[in-house]
């Protein structure tokens, strides 16, 4: 029914062309909803390729239907979940080495040095959704689920966006400003705030929140709060007064990339 | 001008990638239309790959506008095409076996045992078209016929959506119900029964018509009547009382598919 | 700010998939304008494969905003470039032969011999644009520009389409008259002389401008004039009484194509 979380996402490797991803899930925790018809499901999934080795692994919180109202409530199971990805927790992708990085090749002469925690960057640049873009995006990765698709699954007969496709839009958006902050190492934690739908103007700021280093040569990581708003917020709040998201943002990605020093 | 019916399509094997396709077509009927400017033409095509294997095979008639009004009329010849593929001329693809069969990855445990003739199956799911996608798909096919792209062919300014892309949506709507009936064997008959635009939403359901062992190991073969409608009818009805086939109609098409049993 | 016009432009072979692509570019002339905030920079650029080899050269000017307003205005210095590439000039693939053109398989019969110079070919066919496809393909070439992405960058709130979409799409509809007129040898000019958006329909129409024999066996050179309009034209005029280009026309690019004899 809904996609609440994700927490401790870690890339082990690149994926490369002819690789084939197989991802199973454990189930890691269960909590009841008070209204006895639903609940929350806590999972973590490993995606291998075929030779067994993990590419990704993750835990994600779903709210899902209870199969039938009147059994007993499960045991409530709650997992505890890192706020973050450790530093000494991200792996490093075998060979990873920056030393001779180009960066006019690039496009962008910012490196790990450059960046200050706090630091934020208006990416600047805007993308107006279409219906056919978003359909064939989901379409790629596999996603079937109805309210993408069917102008009828919803009662104002718009197709809401996949939240993948505004995690891409903003991850892409950002390279104007974070070009060199190339591998994703982690995802710490997202969450998507506001539906999207064709019309809307995306939009992406991000906000350095950490730094360190790392043993691979010439590497530093970054982590980055990724913001994605309908319309440009030039001002870069998240939150309003009030503590709630303001009406704007769609996506507020937490995440660790490696990036040249 | 139009494409009126479909026979005796057999596929011999699976289409790969680097396969290039070459199709020769043999006029095996003719008749000319009462109104004397227009005629049916029926052929048999063969396509065939690089090394001239072929490929598939199939009958086909359509209207075509008459070069010379004014010519005389050429002897009627109308070919005697088979109502369906008899089950001892489907051609099972060498090599094809589903003992090993993994129901699990297939995402679906229905098998072929599991069909009965005279069922109906309602897909569910529903996809609403845009133009965009319509053309690029019609693209790939290279069918180039105007009224696909240009919104000044019709009069009511809209782009009419190729029949394939009707037949493919539908094709993959029936995913959700007939995820193991895997490769399709022939096509017995097809009929485009109302044009389809962009802003319909296409839904699917399925009659199971007939069914067979083949000699291939663990294969059967399900003959199934795909219905495509622009809305959804989980009537399930085909024609209406009147015996013409009701509105929302899209296709109706008649085919053979192998299952695991 | 704007693509002014483009200059002997040569190809030198056909790009095949996994060459990875190179352009460097030398400013070659430089005028300010009388605005004294902007000016017109001439830039000669080659595209060179991953071995060093060239692929491609070519001549363009464009207009930039200054960045020092108050600095002095640099010299004048306007580059010579030939109005059209002289037919010595034309760089013949190497191997490029077509006594055993297969016209049958091309779909059309029309040959070197059969144009003559003067003639027009109305392309008959048209394809009305969206935003979707026009957006995709514009980042196939990595065009990031935002005018064609961002509803909010122009005051009409229209997404502008990008040149290079329009003349892709010219060259795909003159296939129905030039189907034989394959390899581009080389581009003399072209202007985009409106913008065009989606719902537009482009057609075109071709004349013939200049025709050559080359040393290659079997191979004639054709320059032509390919005109997209939108909507269509029937007259082929290009230009109105007051020597202006007619409001329907939207590209004006003038070329050469090998095409067997």
């Amino acid at each position: 029914m809904a996609n609440l979380g994700y927490a401790e996402c870690r890339f082990h490797r690149p994926v490369v062309p002819g690789d084939t991803i197989r991802t199973s899930s454990e189930v890691i925790g269960l909590k009841q909803n008070s209204s006895g018809k639903t609940g929350v499901v806590w999972v973590r999934s490993t995606a291998r390729d075929h030779h067994g080795e993990v590419l990704l692994e993750w835990a994600r919180w779903v709210m899902v239907n209870k199969r039938d109202v009147d059994a007993p409530a499960p045991d409530t199971v709650v997992p505890e979940l890192a706020d973050a990805v450790a530093v000494d927790d991200l792996v490093v992708p075998a060979g990873l080495d920056f030393t001779g990085y180009d960066f006019a090749a690039a496009g962008e002469p910012h490196r790990w040095d450059d960046y200050e925690v706090g630091e934020k960057i208006d990416h600047v640049d805007g993308v107006t959704l279409t219906d056919a873009e978003h359909m064939m995006a989901t379409r790629l990765w596999q996603n079937t689920a109805k309210v993408h698709f069917n102008t009828s699954a919803r009662v104002d007969g718009r197709r809401l966006i996949y939240g993948g496709h505004v995690i891409s839009m903003a991850r892409a958006l950002s390279f104007n400003g974070l070009a060199n902050a190339q591998p994703i190492a982690a995802i710490n934690a997202g969450s998507h705030t506001a539906p999207a739908f064709a019309g809307d103007t995306v939009y992406a700021w991000s906000e350095v929140l950490d730094k360190c280093e790392t043993a691979a040569p010439g590497v530093g990581a970054l982590r980055l709060r990724l913001v994605a708003t309908s319309g440009r917020d030039t001002t870069m709040t998240l939150r309003a007064s009030d503590g709630k998201y303001t009406p704007e943002v769609l996506l507020d990605l937490d995440y660790w990339a490696y990036c040249p020093r």
